[in-house]
This record gives structure tokens, C-alpha cells and sequence, in this order.
């Protein structure tokens, strides 16, 4: 076997075949299973891109129908997460104790030890609809409350931001959330999916490799950049609060969250495209003064920031507006983007399991040798 | 960029430089921090290698005799783990326990969230210690019973061991023990260590990324190879019985476990090597039939596998009759592979976090294009 170039980060090495989805730089698209992923969010919805990651194909209605059914009937989770969500501290991080829920609900799913591929779909929908009835209530349990459980009458967006919100939502609130559900739900091989393989290869659980997601998420150079990003705002203020505090972050060299991004560098992030317009027609429906406002100073902050550093926004910038307009609570920006990225996170472990290779790559090794003790 | 060769589960391909550990295939040596492994196992204490791996240098014997002391002082947990533990279901995973109360503990310890090397190993030492404390306990707590918590008069090995099988270990038993710790602490990059960087890598916490490495290992391709070992050698029965065994499965084409490893091809594991003397030099001090029913067998799959398949044994082949000889209950042989692992897992953390590079490589897309929703 020859040699390998060395490259940090892995940056540019292909880790994996797939037919899952495929950043095309090129032509700045995200391919999922052969569809435009903003084609998608334009024209259909979250629990279709479920079906059509972890099934393989896009539902007919009818089969729409009866898997929003599926997860509505298993989103329930057992009590005792309730219960092991209240042991723990209140100060901690919102990722940490969902990551700690993820983790205890394999104990209620012996099955996925199989590590098989169709069972890993079955339990992939117990997961997918789980995740979100543990992120909606992370902050109601914490407090001492009890759990919104989920409501059938509803849709599967609707139920999952009601669960959040605790009020009934309009349906342009419905809309606008369930295309951010969409946005977040795939995109190839970032750390996160990346991390889940990794576990998964070991012909570990599908619960580990999700639990290994969402450590990975946490981390403030992936899923934390929502919450970053709105935190900035509102320290801004308004607009010209923004230009300020983004000069003088520049100045200081800091990085400003919310721009850049590994993959896309020429253009803007198609989902960022996406949720701009989500944003602005999710504004002008409520009539909202305070959405205005976000409207026009993130339309600022990318000006700044093309003009400045040639940067354009990633997903992040604007997501955090929509969750905000929305009243949903910032600690629960990054757990939702988990949630709704549990539907890429399955049809990738479902993949592992089924074409499988232990990765188990190599070092450089720069320390000494020949020491004696 | 160029193109880059794809090599299916990244073989061959250098992931990360490191300053910890370099497996030199040529002389089939394990390299630690300039050591070889199997010197330090020999002369050294596994707190010794914890100073080394975590510190970077082997500790003097007043620094040994000091890091012994820390480690035990923070070995309590929190009883709130306690507590958790008792809501998950007996029939859970003993891995998937520990992934759920790994990923608990870092509620006690937010300093852990910054990232900082520094804090990392502070953080390190009491999950080194805790992890120990936990796994020992990890069928007693399940069944209903009060843990067995840390005593400070023994030194770590013999606590470990005596908090695991709750009687006094013998000191042929704890230096046993003692050296199947070493043996496990640490060894490149196994996929449980590359899930725990890669994860780290997003400047996720430590808990965050030895919850993934728990996850990771717990897959039967992986940590769960040394009990899959043990049930063999217990349905084999005797020497013949194994011979047998071994060639039937051979005939079904099955694998047989303990045998063979991706980077180590032409020769014995180092560390199977010297657990193999462990075994022999425990069982001889015992005067233990049932032990030397053990060695025979062992020696006997091994002779077999190496005229049939010119297949060698690794570790866990041989570390699996040593913790049977200690009466260590098989469930807890893969906990005690992560319990004495955190020791490998906190160096990489440190050194990922003090040197980061975000893991985000490609995949080479092998699905449709252009579909229309």
C-alpha cells in the first residue's frame, strides 16, 4: 500500500461511498438521493424527506400519510427518561442532557443491537419522533414540569413546535418550521454523520452511533453556531448595532458565527438561501415589527461581511431569526437541529450497517522512541 | 486539491498526527510517549502510564504515589449516577449503561465545557477515576444493590479489583490486573479513539467524546471481542473441545474471535504476548486446575489457528482468561477495556483540543442526480 498524503481535518479525503446525499460545490447544490434538497423544502415536506432518507424513495401521499401516522404513534418516550432528565444538574447543557436521553433510550429498544439494517429503520422512526418529544420538553422537565407529550391530532411539524411553544401555532409558523426541519435533516458527511459512521462501523447500535451525533453537534464549531448566531444579534441591538459589533469583531480578528463555511466557499449556503425567504415571508405574515427589524439587520451583517471578508452566510445566520420569531427558547436551537437531523443520522447508519468497513485509519507519529522506564 | 485514492474504512490513511502512541508494525512494537508498552507493563504501574498518557511524562515514584491519591480522592460519583442507573432497564447493555452514565457525569462538571487542554486533564483525571468506580459497580447497581464505593486504603489497582468481585484480592491478583489495565490504556488509533477525536474536534467536551468512544466500543468488530472470547473458551469446554470448535467454525467460514487485527498481520499482538504470561504466571501462583485447563486451552486454539489460518492472537484472547481466573463477571470484560482506556482517551482529547483541526472529509456519491419532486 502506498503512501498517503497527510491531510489535517481529513479536509478533501472521501471517507465513505454513498447514495445518501452530495454536496455539488460546483454547482453550490445539496443532492439528496438525487433531489435538490431546496427543491424539497419548496415543495414538500419534513416527514417526506424522513421517508425519503431512511425509505430510500419519496412517498406517495398516501404512504406520507400513513408515516406521519407511524411517528405520531411512536413518539411517546418511557418515563423514565422524564425521570433521569430531573437527576440531572439544571445547569447543564441542554445538548448534554439530551445527548445523556439519547443514549438511555437504547435500554427500551434491545432490537437495534442487531445492528441490521431494517430493524435499524424501524428503530431509526422510534428514534427520529423520540428525539423531538425529548428536545421540546429539555427545558419544561428541567424546571421541574411535566412533559408535553405528543398531541395526534396534529401534523408532525405542528405537534413537534406546539410541544416546543405550548401554544397553538398558525400554519405559516408550521410551514416556516417544517422548512427548517427540512434544511437541517441532511448534508452528507458532516462531523456528526461523520462520528455516527464512525461508531456504527464497529457494528455498535444505531442509539451509540446517534448518542456520538449528538456530542458531536454540541461542539460551538458545529450544531452551537444557532445559538451563537442569535446571542450576537441580540447584543447588537439593530442594524447599525450589528455593523458595529461586526467591525469590531474583524478588528479583533474574532471569528463572527454564522459565515463560512468548509464546503461552500464561492457561494452562499443554499440553505441559508432557503431560510432567508422563510424568514421574510414568515415575517411579512405576522406583521411583525421586532422580525422586520432581524430581516433587515441580517441583510446587513451579509453585506458587511461580503464587503468585508468575501463571506457568505451558512445555515446558521438564518435559522436563528426563524427560531426567534417562531418563541422558541436559544437553548434549543442546536437540540432541534439534532432532532431534525436524526432523519439523515438513521439513513446513514442504515447504510454503515449494511455495506460495512471498520474505519480504523493511521497516525503520523511525532513523539520520541527508544525511551526505557 | 488533487483527487484523493478512496479507501474504504480509511485504511492506510493518516487521520491525525500525535505525540501519544504509534503502533510500528515493522517490529510489532506499541510506542507510548517513546516507551514500549510492554516495558512500562513490566516495570510500571498503570497509574504510571495515566501520568504518562495524561501528563506526558513518566512520573517520578513521589509523583506516582501522588497521582495514586488523586485519583482515588475523586473517584466518588455523584449518587444521582446511582440513581439513573436504577431507571434503566437490567436487560440494557452493560456498554450502553456506561455510554448513558458517562455522558451524565459531565452535568457535574461544567469546567469541562471550555475546551482547554488544561481543564481537560483535570476533567481526565476524575473520569479516569469515576469510570472505574462506575464499571465496578455496574451489575451490583442493576440487580438493586448499593455500590461498592472507592476505598482509599488500597491502592488503585487492588480498589478496582476489589470494588468489582467485592472480596480481597491477593497482590499476584492485583498486579494481574494491574497489567491488563496497561495492556488496554492505550494503542494508536482504534476506531473508539478516532470516534473520540473526531468528536472532539467540533471543541465538544470530554464527556461528549468518551461517550462516543463508549459507544464505539461496545461493537462486536471492536471492545466486545474479549467476552465473545470468553463464551468460546466456556462452550469449548477443554483442549479438544476448542480444537473442535475452532474447526467447525472454520468450515462454516465463521470468524473466530481473538484472533487477527488490522494493523498487526504477521506476527502475535505484543500485548497478547504478554498477557499470555500474565495468564500463566497468575494461574501457576493460584495452583488453580481450572486455570491450567485454560492456558492449555488457549495454547491449543492457538496452535491450531496459526497452522489453519496463519492467524495470531490479539489481546483480548488473552485477556479474557486472566479476568476469568480473577472471577471477574464476563459482562464487565468490555466496561474494564473503557475503564482502563480513559487513561489513552483523555491524552487525545488534550492533545486534539491543544492542537484542533475540524474532522469533516467527503464521500464519493454513488446515487441518482437530477430528480424532481
Amino acid at each position: 500500500m502506498g503512501a498517503v498524503e497527510y491531510r489535517p481535518g481529513l479536509e478533501g479525503v472521501i471517507a465513505t461511498e454513498t447514495a445518501i446525499s452530495y454536496l455539488d460545490v460546483d454547482h453550490e447544490e445539496i443532492v439528496v438521493r438525487g433531489y435538490n434538497l431546496l427543491d424539497l423544502a419548496r415543495q414538500r415536506t419534513y416527514v417526506d424527506v424522513v421517508g425519503l432518507l431512511v425509505n430510500g424513495q419519496l412517498p406517495t401521499e398516501a404512504e406520507r400519510a400513513a408515516l406521519e401516522q407511524q411517528l405520531l404513534a411512536v413518539a411517546d418516550v418511557p418515563a423514565e427518561i422524564w425521570q433521569i432528565l430531573r437527576l440531572l444538574p439544571r445547569e447543564m447543557d441542554a445538548m448534554d442532557r439530551l445527548r445523556t436521553a439519547v443514549s438511555a433510550l437504547g435500554g427500551w429498544d434491545q432490537a437495534a443491537n442487531s445492528a441490521d439494517p431494517e430493524q435499524d429503520r424501524q428503530s431509526g422512526f422510534r428514534v427520529i419522533a423520540q428525539s423531538a418529544t425529548i428536545v421540546a420538553n429539555l427545558i419544561r422537565v428541567a424546571e421541574g414540569g411535566e412533559p408535553l407529550l405528543p398531541d395526534r391530532r396534529r401534523s408532525y411539524p405542528e405537534n413537534f413546535l406546539w410541544m416546543i411553544v405550548g401554544r397553538d401555532p398558525d400554519p405559516a409558523e408550521v410551514r416556516a418550521f417544517d422548512q427548517t426541519l427540512i434544511a437541517y435533516a441532511e448534508h452528507e458527511l458532516p462531523n456528526s454523520t461523520f462520528a455516527a459512521r464512525v461508531i456504527a462501523s464497529t457494528l455498535a447500535d444505531l442509539y451509540g452511533a446517534l448518542t456520538g451525533a449528538v456530542a458531536s453537534l454540541k461542539g460551538r464549531l458545529h450544531g452551537g453556531a444557532n445559538e451563537a448566531v442569535m446571542e450576537m444579534l441580540l447584543e447588537a441591538g439593530d442594524e447599525d448595532g450589528l455593523e458595529r459589533l461586526i467591525r469590531e469583531k474583524l478588528a479583533r480578528k474574532e471569528r463572527i458565527m454564522g459565515f463560512g463555511h468548509r464546503v461552500y466557499m464561492r457561494r452562499m449556503d443554499p440553505r441559508a438561501q432557503l431560510l432567508k425567504e422563510t424568514l421574510a415571508a414568515l415575517v411579512a405574515q405576522k406583521g411583525d415589527p421586532e422580525g422586520e427589524k432581524l430581516v433587515r439587520m441580517c441583510q446587513r451583517g451579509e453585506d458587511v461581511m461580503r464587503a468585508e471578508k468575501g463571506l457568505f452566510p451558512n445555515l446558521d445566520y438564518y435559522a436563528a431569526p426563524v427560531y426567534w420569531v417562531l418563541g422558541i427558547p436559544i437553548e434549543l436551537y442546536t437540540p432541534i437541529f439534532f432532532a431534525a437531523r436524526t432523519a439523515g443520522l438513521v439513513a446513514h447508519v442504515v447504510e454503515q450497517h449494511a455495506h460495512n468497513r471498520l474505519f480504523r485509519p493511521r497516525v503520523l507519529y511525532t513523539g520520541p522512541r527508544g525511551l526505557k522506564p
